[in-house]
C-alpha cells in the first residue's frame, strides 16, 4: 500500500463554512500535505464561490464536492472523526488528542475511506453533526485559549496525519469496516422498530415522517456508531431489525 | 524546568510581514499553544496596525515588540532558526525537517532564548536574513506544492514544538465495562426476540427451552461480545429488546 493511495482515502469535510479565506486556507494545506479530496456541506454559497474564484485557489478547490447534508457527505466512509476545541462537552464520544488520533486514522486509511470533519468557524460541529461521528479529536491547546482558526486547525491535523507517514504500520488483515451509509440504514430501521414496539412514541404522522424527535434520532445514531460493527455484523444486524420491524406489524411494508 | 518557562523562552519573529490577517493568525496560534513572545521586524506599518486593531486580536499582539532590523530582534537569543519552504537553495545551512528540529529547539529552550524566524509571505527570508540563522527548518510538504500560508506555517511549527511537551498523557476517562452476566442476559433476550420475530426458528418446546440450537446461541453471543458495550449501553439495549420481545409476544395489543 503506497503512502499516496492512503492519503487519497481521506475526505476532509468542512461543515457550513462561512469564510472564503478559511475555505481557501484549508484547501491550500490539503494540497501542501497531499490530501486531495475536499467535501463541503451546506456552505454559505457566496463564501464557497468566492473561495473557488480567488487568486491562487488550488485546483483541489475547483474539484471540491458539495453536499446538502452531512449524512450524504460521509456515506462512503468507514470511520467518521469530528474535531472539537471543547474536550468535555460531548461525554457520549471518546475524545482523543491529535497525536493519539492520527495513528488510528492512518491505520483505517490503509484499507478504506475516512472522513475528518471540521465545523463552522463560529459554532464548530452541532450535536446533530456529532451524532454522525465515531469519535472526536482535539488539538492540544492551552486551556486559556482553545479555539483555533479553521485554516490552521485543518493544517495542523493534516501535518500530523502526514507526519512520519512513511512509518505507517502495514494494514493488518482484519474485518471489513462498515460504511456510514449502512450505519444510517441500521439507525433508521432501529428507530422504526423502537416506535413500532412502543419503546419510543410514534408521531401521529407515522414512524417515517416525524419532525421533532431529533434528540432521539441522535441518541440512537450515537449508540449505533459506538457499536463499531464490522461490515458483516452490520449486515447481520440490519437483517435482524428488518425482520423484527416487519413482524412488529407493518403489514403494508413487505420484506424486500 | 517547567514547560511554561520553556515555552516562554521562544521568540517568534516575523520578518517583513505584509498581510494583517497573517500577523493575526500567527499571534492566535501562539496564544493557542502558549508561546507568548512575538517580535516583528520591519513590518508594513499599515498591516501591523490593522492586525493590532482587528476584532478578536490577541492581547499577545498588543504586546508584540517591533524592531527595525533582524539583528536587534534576535540579539538576546542563543539559537536562531530560520524557516524555509525551499530545501536546496541555501547550501550554507543545514536544513532539518520540523519533527527533527523540534527536539533540538526544545533542548535549547530549557536553558536560554531561541528565535524562530518566518519570512514575508512573498519572498520568505532573504539571504541577509539567513545569515543570522544557525540552521534552517522546513515543514515536510509535497514537492509539488511547498509554499505554505504564513499563519498555517507558524501554527504547525508551534504545534510541533508543544507536541509531546506535555507528555503526561491524562488517564483516559472511559466508561465502565459490562459484566459478562449482563451480556448473557442481552444474548438471551436477543435470541428470544429473534425467535419470536421468525428470524430464527423457534423450537417446538417454546422459545426459552430449546435444546440443540447451540451454534446459533454462540453466534449471537459472539455478536453481542463483539459490540463491546459499556454498562450504560448494555442496560439501554436490554431495555430495548425487552420491550421488543414483549411486543412481539403480545400481538393483540394495538400499536400505540
Amino acid at each position: 500500500m503506497s503512502l499516496h493511495s492512503e492519503l487519497d482515502r481521506l475526505r476532509v469535510v468542512l461543515v457550513s463554512p462561512r469564510n472564503p479565506l478559511n475555505i481557501g486556507a484549508a484547501a491550500r494545506a490539503m494540497s501542501n500535505f497531499g490530501f486531495l479530496h475536499l467535501r463541503v456541506v451546506n456552505p454559505y454559497e457566496l463564501a464557497f464561490r468566492e473561495a473557488r474564484s480567488a487568486v491562487g485557489a488550488t485546483p483541489l478547490l475547483a474539484r471540491a464536492e458539495e453536499f446538502k447534508t452531512l449524512g450524504e457527505a460521509v456515506a462512503d466512509c468507514t470511520l467518521v472523526v469530528g474535531t472539537t476545541a471543547v474536550g468535555l462537552r460531548q461525554l457520549q464520544h471518546p475524545v482523543r488528542r491529535l497525536e493519539q488520533a492520527a495513528p488510528l486514522i492512518r491505520k483505517r486509511l490503509a484499507a478504506s475511506p475516512v472522513a475528518l470533519l471540521f465545523g463552522s468557524e463560529k459554532r464548530g460541529l452541532s450535536n446533530e453533526d456529532l451524532s454522525h461521528c465515531d469519535w472526536l479529536l482535539r488539538i492540544p491547546t492551552r486551556e486559556e485559549h482553545r479555539s483555533m482558526n479553521l485554516g490552521q486547525a485543518v493544517g495542523i491535523c493534516l501535518y500530523e496525519l502526514a507526519r512520519n507517514a512513511q512509518a505507517v504500520p502495514k494494514p493488518q488483515k482484519h474485518t471489513a469496516a462498515t460504511a456510514a451509509a449502512d450505519l444510517e440504514r441500521l439507525t433508521a430501521l432501529l428507530l422504526d422498530a423502537l416506535r413500532s414496539s412502543g419503546y419510543l412514541k410514534a408521531s401521529p404522522s407515522g414512524p417515517q415522517k416525524r419532525r421533532s424527535a431529533a434528540p432521539t434520532d441522535e441518541k440512537i445514531r450515537r449508540l449505533v456508531h459506538r457499536l463499531h460493527l464490522s461490515a458483516t455484523d452490520a449486515e447481520l444486524t440490519i437483517g435482524i431489525f428488518r425482520q423484527i420491524f416487519w413482524k412488529l406489524g407493518s403489514p403494508k411494508s413487505p420484506l424486500p
